[in-house]
This record gives C-alpha cells, sequence and structure tokens, in this order.
C-alpha cells in the first residue's frame, strides 16, 4: 500500500496563513513545554488582571458583533450566549485565576520503577504541544481554552465562530499582549486567521503540526472534525442520556432524579433525554413522574406503554417514534419507554445511547452491580442524576469539554487530559 | 458545517463481509468485557494447549504460504519472518502463556474518591472494545495480538498480509476453536474477510463499529491507515532514532551504547539512526567510534566535519545528504553529524526524528537533565542504549507496538494500552 495515490487529504500548502499560524504555534510549545508552574501562573494572573484592564475594549468588540447577530435575526438564546458584559469578563477574570490554583500536571510522575538491570525508568508527563479548539459563538471558551492549554504547557489555536470574529479578536489581543509581557511567546495563543470554512479544513489537516483537535459544539459540528481530520481529534459532548428507574427503585428518589436530570438544566450534554422504567413500577412510578414532569414543563414522547399509563396525566404526553430514542433534544423533552428487565434497559443503552452518561435509579446491590458492569459510557451514575458528569463536580477544577470517545480521554477532561507521557530512562552505559 | 456534503469518507456498505464481521466482533465485545480474568486466562490457556496439538496443521497451511512467497522471488529475509516450525509454534504458544501470567487491566480503579457531596466517584479501567490490527507477514502477530486483546477484554478484527494468509487463516482456526471450546465467543477473534485491500480500506472505514486501528510495519502501511481512516488510530513503530555524544561523555561508554544501538539488531524501530557528536570530544571519539562501527559492519553517512575526521579510518564513510537525516535504515548505516552544542543536538533531533527514541551519553548531570526535558520523544535515555525502548524490557510483559504519537499511549503499548476507562458514580439521590 502507498498513500501517494488516490489519499483524499491533502496538507495545506506552506503558504497558507494557517500553516504559518501552526508553525508558530509549534516553535511557541517548544518554548512552553518545558517551563516551571511558577511562569505559566504568572502570565495567567497577567491575562486576568489584563482583562480587567480592558474590559471597555472587549464588550465593545463584542457589542458589534451582537448588533451584527441580531440584524441577522439570531435567536436570542444564541445571542444572550455570544453576549459579554463588565461582569461576565469579570467572571472570565475570575475562571482563569481558578486555574493559576490548579496543579500543573507537567512532569508528574506517572509510574516509575527500577528495572531488573538496574536502568531507572520514569514515565512523565508532558504537554501534547499545539492543541486545535474548534467551537461555537461562546466567547468565554476563548479564554477558558486558551487558560487551561497555557497552564498545561500547550499552545492553542482558536478557531471559534465567525459570529463572534470581533470578540475573540479582541480577547485574544488581550491575552497575547499579557502574555508576552510575562516573558512568554504571544504565539502560544492564536485565532487561526480568516473566517472562511477553507480554514478550518485547512487546521483539520494540519497533522505533524497540530497535535489533536477538539471540537466542542454542535453534533454536526463534531461530526465534520471527525470524519474530515487528519489530526486526531478528541470527540466531545452529544449526550443522549438516559435514566433507568428498576424494579428496585425508591420511588420518591427515582422522581427527584428524573426531574433534576432532565430538567435542571436542559441545554447541556449531561441532560437526561430518554427515560426507561422496569415493567413492575412502572404503574406504580409513572403516574407521579410524569405529573412531576409535566410541573417541569417537559413535553414526553411515549412509546405505547408509557402512553396507556398516562392516560389523565396533567403531562403533555404524545406517542414517540423511533427517531425519538436517537434523540438529544437538548430541551424540555424527554423520550419515554418500559421495559421487561434491566437486561432489557441495557440492550436499549447499548443500541441508541451516544455513550455519554446513564443512570440507574435502584436499591438493589445485584442491580447496580450488573448496571455498571454491562453500560459502556463514560459516566455510569448510581442514584445519582446524570449532570454530575462534569469537571467541576468530579473536581478536577477545569474541563476543557467532555470526551465521548474511548481513546486518549474519556468522559470530563482537565488538565492531566491535555497532556500525554514520555519516558526517561536513565543507566550507567548500560546495553542490551 | 455539514458532513453531508463533500466528505471522501464512507462507511463501509452493511452488506459488505468486513462490517458483518466487524459487528460480530461488536457482540462479542460486549461479552467479553464483563468477564472476570479467570474466564479470560482459561480460554488462553486453551490457546496454548490447542496451538501445541495442532502444530502439524498449522505448519502445513505455512508451508503453503512459504512456498508461495519463493515462488513470487520474496526476499530471504522475509520468507524467514513468514516461515513456522514446530518451535516457532511453540514459542508462540508459550508467549501466550506468559499473556496468562500478567494482571488483568479491567477493572484496576485508576483513581477514587468521595466528592465534597458525598458522591463516591472512581475512575476504572474497562476495553476499547473492537480493536483492529493491520500488519504484515509475521504469522506471530496473529496470535500475539489476538492473546493481548482477549486477555485485555477486547474482540480483535486482524487483517495481516496476505502472504500469510494461509497461516493465518488455520492459526485463527485454532484460536476460535479455542476460545468457544472455553466458553466466550468465537468471535472474539476473527480474520478480516477478504484478501484485496478493499477490505483494509472497508476496515478503515467502520468508524462506530471498531474502536481503534494499530497498523503495525512499514512507514507506508502506517501513513496510508493514519492518513485514510476515519476509526481512530495509534500510530506504531517508524524509529529515526537517535545517539548524541555529549562534550562530557565517557567516550569508551560512547562507544559500547552507539555500536549496540546501531547494531545489535539493525531491523527494528529502536536501533539507532543517526549519531550527533559535540564537536569538543569529535575529535577524540570519532576514530574509535568510525573502528568500533567497522567492526560491526556499519556504514557511516557523514556530514563535511565527520568526514574530515573519517581520514585513515577502516571504516566505510559516505558522505552525507540532506535524505540521511530523516532516513530510517534499519540496516547497517548510520548517519553522522559534528554538532556545535547540546541545543544543536536538540535543535537537529526536533527537525528530523520520528520522536521514537533519543539517547544522549553524557556525565553531566547538566546536560543530562537539558537533553530529557527539551527532547520530545517517546523515550528519552541517558547512558543507555535506544535499544531499551521495549515492552518486555520496560517490564510490561507483553506489547502490541510501540505508539510514536501523542494521544492515547506513548512509547511501549501493554495491556493497560488496550484499555479506556469509565467513571461510575454512586449516590443516595444525589441531584444538583
Amino acid at each position: 500500500m502507498s498513500s501517494d495515490s488516490t489519499s483524499p487529504l491533502t496538507a495545506p500548502s506552506p503558504d497558507s496563513p494557517v500553516y504559518q499560524a501552526a508553525r508558530r504555534a509549534r516553535a511557541a510549545a517548544a518554548e512552553l513545554a518545558p517551563l516551571p508552574r511558577a511562569a505559566k501562573d504568572a502570565a495567567l494572573l497577567a491575562i486576568a488582571d489584563a482583562l480587567q484592564a480592558r474590559t471597555d475594549e472587549i464588550v465593545k468588540a463584542n457589542a458589534e458583533d451582537v448588533a451584527r447577530a441580531r440584524a441577522a435575526g439570531t435567536a436570542e438564546s444564541i445571542v444572550d450566549r455570544l453576549t459579554l458584559t463588565p461582569e461576565r469578563v469579570l467572571a472570565i477574570a475570575s475562571d482563569v485565576r481558578d486555574v493559576v490554583a490548579l496543579p500543573d500536571p507537567v512532569g508528574e510522575v506517572v509510574r516509575g520503577s527500577t528495572l531488573p538491570n538496574g536502568i531507572d525508568l520514569r514515565q512523565v508527563r508532558v504537554p501534547l504541544g499545539v492543541v486545535g479548539i474548534i467551537y461555537e459563538a461562546r466567547p468565554n471558551v476563548t479564554v477558558d481554552a486558551a487558560a487551561l492549554c497555557l497552564k498545561s504547557g500547550n499552545a492553542v489555536l482558536l478557531r471559534g465562530s465567525s459570529s463572534a470574529y470581533r470578540s475573540n479578536t479582541a480577547l485574544v489581543e488581550v491575552v497575547r499582549d499579557a502574555v508576552a509581557g510575562a516573558g512568554l511567546p504571544a504565539d502560544a495563543v492564536q485565532l487561526v486567521p480568516g473566517e472562511s470554512r477553507d480554514s478550518v479544513r485547512e487546521l483539520m489537516r494540519a497533522r505533524g503540526l497540530v497535535d489533536v483537535l477538539i471540537p466542542r459544539g454542535g453534533a454536526s459540528l463534531i461530526r465534520t472534525v471527525v470524519e474530515e481530520s487528519t489530526v486526531p481529534v478528541i470527540e466531545t459532548g452529544t449526550g443522549n442520556c438516559h435514566v433507568y428507574v428498576d424494579a428496585d427503585a425508591d420511588l420518591g428518589t427515582a422522581v427527584e432524579i428524573l426531574v433534576n436530570s432532565k430538567a435542571q438544566r436542559p441545554s447541556v450534554c449531561n441532560a437526561a433525554e430518554t427515560l426507561l422504567v422496569h415493567r413492575d413500577v412502572a404503574g406504580s412510578f409513572l403516574p407521579e413522574a410524569l405529573a412531576a414532569l409535566a410541573r417541569a414543563g417537559v413535553t414526553v414522547h411515549a412509546d405505547e406503554r408509557v402512553l396507556a399509563l398516562a392516560e389523565g396525566s396533567p403531562a403533555t404526553v404524545v406517542p414517540a417514534t423511533e427517531e425519538d430514542w436517537e434523540t438529544e433534544y437538548l430541551s424540555y423533552d424527554i423520550a419515554a419507554a418500559v421495559v421487561d428487565s434491566l437486561d432489557e434497559a441495557v440492550a436499549h443503552i447499548r443500541r441508541w445511547s451516544s455513550g455519554h452518561t446513564e443512570a440507574i435509579v435502584t436499591g438493589s446491590q445485584a442491580a447496580a452491580r450488573r448496571f455498571t458492569q454491562l453500560v459502556d459510557s463514560t459516566t455510569v451514575a448510581v442514584n445519582a442524576s446524570t449532570r454530575f458528569t462534569d469537571g467541576g463536580q468530579f473536581g478536577f477544577g477545569a474541563e476543557i469539554g467532555i470526551s465521548t470517545q474511548k481513546l486518549h480521554a474519556r468522559g470530563p477532561m482537565g488538565l492531566p487530559e491535555l497532556t500525554s507521557t514520555k519516558y526517561i530512562v536513565t543507566g550507567d552505559g548500560h546495553t542490551r
């Protein structure tokens, strides 16, 4: 086999601005890698201070993006995510200070031993190198991602939504000035040049220059990056999460976990999208559950058995189609089905889940054990809401995203997930 | 962005035999995942016994491959790698028994804590799922890979060289019979159907069915898989390894490490391909080093400064071109250059190395520290041969390959590198 023939994947040309930015990032990454924590923390504090000092210019640049978005008839929820107020800029600066407080993963000895021949072997954490982030219209991600990459010794190439281009340009200018002022290479943090989709395509083809791409955003963005990138990708975020109410569940607890999983914040990836109920408790659980979902404003997309038990319920209940089982609503909607057994619930989850988070509510130790063994998702929750799958909740301090793939990182990714390792072999002239 | 438009990557059709095999592997993987170590070890022992009991049919099938290879004029070194004798089958069976002795990575608690809200959080190792191995004409890889995947709870799809098709078919039949006899799903181990390159292409496109592809073999095979696969790939093996002899090196030690790194087994990825010598010791080191390389039968591809010092040497010394710096010879050849400083050696390595293994020979603690900090390869050796980068040498018991990428696994990959993790969250009705 030869790769010279029909490969549709071409590297960006050396003249491309994206390629040049990636080469500058690579050079910056080489400078960052050996830096001690103190140097990186000083730069992060300088970033936080600069964000506060230059809030006015950031908010002004953002106002232009917001005005354009409104003029283009953008949905108000998206405009809200795009908007930066002085308070929000202060919150972003505060998040950067939180990253300062986190331990530096670089240099951590993951394992180490003296081999039988006397060689000392150590496996130590090192930065990944150059990290590319492709994301949607959330300007806070610009600074969050830059701070996490800097702390872990990585250079970052940021490719946000073109609708946030002015905001991101202003934020990155502030960050780069602060980084340079702290004596670190400004090119550690760069916006990917160009607003067109070609620049995204070039970033996805910059294998050898970019070590990993992390797409953050909707399912179609992530799928595109996963399918078209030759740079290794960490897939994030799609969450078709399930709550399974077992025959042995405490039904009051089950209602609380269900409503919290679905409705506490429906727009996020760890919100529940499907309810599965064991047939033995369907008759006693569903009336109470449907009433609680109705109070939370949730529409239920129900299979036939749930429909039959929903008669007279105050809830809005509509018949489910097969599409409902695979839908990540991200809204006040939930699919619901009755299952004959725990194993049928597991089979449903295996077939339809995106592998993010599944919860079981049960009082049975055997059921909890079987469910956690058989369900293969980033997170399996026993008697707890699906909403706990989160770097902050897990105590990681911050997260760059939630990986739904199995390679490299799975689940919430903190600073250690932004590192690789290398082995250091120390001998006294050892040969084989 | 949408993935519906121009993506050149198409999934295999549901009717394809490769796709069907991958679905069977997926079902088998679900059965393997929760199995305790005892069940997997019993199957491995059954495999080892069956390989011994059925040696004759394996050797007979192999003889057909060998005859065809000879008839096709295949190089004798490749025919030798292809050949199975009763002794070699016994050795393969013995390797399987070694895997039995290794600890089971599945279920290992990687980290765990009780969160401030009382939730118990555990991160545990789980199998990757379905592992695809694409490799060249080494039938022993067929059984090694099957044993390592089985032990780590993974189903495996094996795609060896078509020149070893009969050998691999016989080996896999023996393995599958043993696996089934031990009560495990035979489809845990499958040969990818078809001898054509189309079957490799389909395997590379089976994203969602195959969790990871590990190509083992020459650089062009690996590059093809890396560039064309939509399934996540772990890049293995290319080793353009360097030995740097520092100004403070003990020159006798340096000669030993150099010759061992280059000539102890030149055909493997951790053999040295380039020698870099600090100018301060070039005059005293090179005559001795060139004489030792000459005794080992090594040809030196030298830069101008090495050429000047090689006058009157018994070594075969030819002028190096730029191509030599990036060549993985895998033969009795080495490139050699004089550098002005440790930092110039690091810069040379950064530019030309494949990131596998680089060694420094030095008596200076400061030089050792700087070299290990600045060189970003899977393994950095101080006063030790490059040849130690190996799962067996590192004490991992066995290896599925040596990753030269930064994501998921870097360096020799043992059983833990064939796993992912999942989080288990246990509460008492916890909600946010």
